[in-house]
């Protein structure tokens, strides 16, 4: 396994490679739901190129930044045993100069949900989906579904602009008592992690009450809310939407979406239902 | 030589070729300026790719977007006798969506001289570029160098967002009276063309200037004020600057650039000399 600490062993090393590369981009602190984004790429590409960048401008002055968990060492020996071609560990310097070009996510989809709260999250997102894209060259790129935001905007990314990548979003990978796999997740205490567990206990709800024939939003969500222990947590959103992320009355089967953020103690915890 | 009327169809022609493929991104109207970018591609590339797309993006309020000058059949005859391979001429609706993705030009670089007075120009100009460039897929792209500040933010987004295209600046054409080829020169009457000379006038005598040794800015700009005839005309901007559009006091061979715009009668006409 390669491992590119610029752009230009990269380039050097992309420059060898065919068209069937597929592409996953971390922050790195992988965890499983990391490695089945992995094993999804190896499985459907001659080469998987994964990125490990902890990127700055998709967090917001207040963010977890500097904190965020960084586990370099773990990461490149999982990649490694996974079987990924390369790993793509540019500095900060590498992917950013000074007064860049910037963008604006969609206006309906980018200040919602997580937008609302993060208002510069998703250009930061765009910014660096985009640059990783034009140096890896990939033909797919895969996603966690966990992120259903990010996934949609830069579906809507892809469309907008015209890129020659299929962006594949894959399923939720939740550990053994539900709470849907996330670097953050570390931040919680025991007592805290224990709270979390109203969140996949509250999608599995939604989803029972969908399988039994419930199509109904307004009955949904309150079902969502009493399940949620709101005394106890705080609630960012819980609601219904299509994939361009307007709001439905209706739930719809292969279109629609329930989107989940609350904080449980200090941390922002998301989970969602692809319905 | 093929026309190419919507994504679908270019995407099929530039499948069959190489990756020698030149590129000119035009609003029509083509000149003699727009010829001289066109067989720079040709003979620099194996296949030269125009693109005829009059970008409302680009385009502010109260400009000439309605009005601007179409002439596609004699756009197209000149691209075949030139021995163009394909000619892109895509609709508004196959090149923007709803709720798009949009841009902001780097800011030191993007709201100053035409930014100024045009704001939102250089978000629709990289937008549009951008795209064309995902669906192209040059290896090398060519622009004029009459209009500086575009060529120089699009290097900037070469560099910022890491593509694999050289952009290629190309000298300005001029018309035997002197005046630098536009397709908005058609608007000026004969009396306001007559005016419009002292642009061509004053970029030669500080070109003649700074041949004789003049390098003192504060200089310069004096005999270039002295020369345009501004009683007959409104001045928007006339300054030197470095290839970052920062504004210097001394005057560098292969560093600077001399920028003019003002307007006659109701056109506005730009002019430059790069140092």
């Amino acid at each position: 396994m390669e491992v590119c600490k610029d752009r230009l062993s990269l380039a050097r090393f992309r420059s060898g490679l065919g068209e069937s590369v597929g592409f996953v981009a971390t922050m790195g602190a992988l965890h499983k739901g990391h490695l089945s984004l992995i094993e999804k790429s190896l499985q459907e590409n001659t080469h998987t190129i994964v990125s490990i960048f902890v990127n700055p401008t998709q967090f917001g002055e207040n963010e977890d930044f500097g904190s965020y968990p960084r586990t370099l060492e773990a990461d490149l020996a999982l990649c490694e045993r996974a079987g990924v071609s390369a790993v793509f560990t540019p500095s900060v310097e590498d992917m950013y100069s000074t007064d860049e070009i910037t963008f604006n996510p969609p206006k309906n989809m980018g200040y919602i949900l997580e937008g609302f709260d993060r208002p510069t999250h998703f250009a930061g997102v765009i910014a660096v989906v985009l640059k990783l894209f034009m140096l890896v060259k990939p033909r797919k790129a895969y996603f966690g579904q966990k992120d259903a935001q990010q996934v949609l905007i830069l579906q809507k990314m892809v469309r907008d602009l015209f890129l020659d990548i299929e962006i594949v979003p894959c399923e939720i990978v939740r550990d053994d008592d539900g709470l849907a796999l996330s670097s953050r997740n570390i931040y919680l205490s025991a007592k805290e992690r224990e709270i979390a567990l109203c969140i996949p206990r509250t999608i599995a709800l939604v989803e029972q009450h969908i399988k039994n024939g419930e199509m109904s939003v307004d009955k949904l969500k309150a079902l969502a809310l009493e399940s949620l222990r709101l005394g106890e947590t705080t609630l960012f959103y819980a609601d219904f939407f299509n994939r361009e992320l307007k709001p439905i009355a209706v739930v719809k089967k292969q279109e629609s979406i329930f989107l989940l953020a609350l904080r449980v103690g200090k941390t922002r915890l998301l989970d969602n239902l692809w319905i």
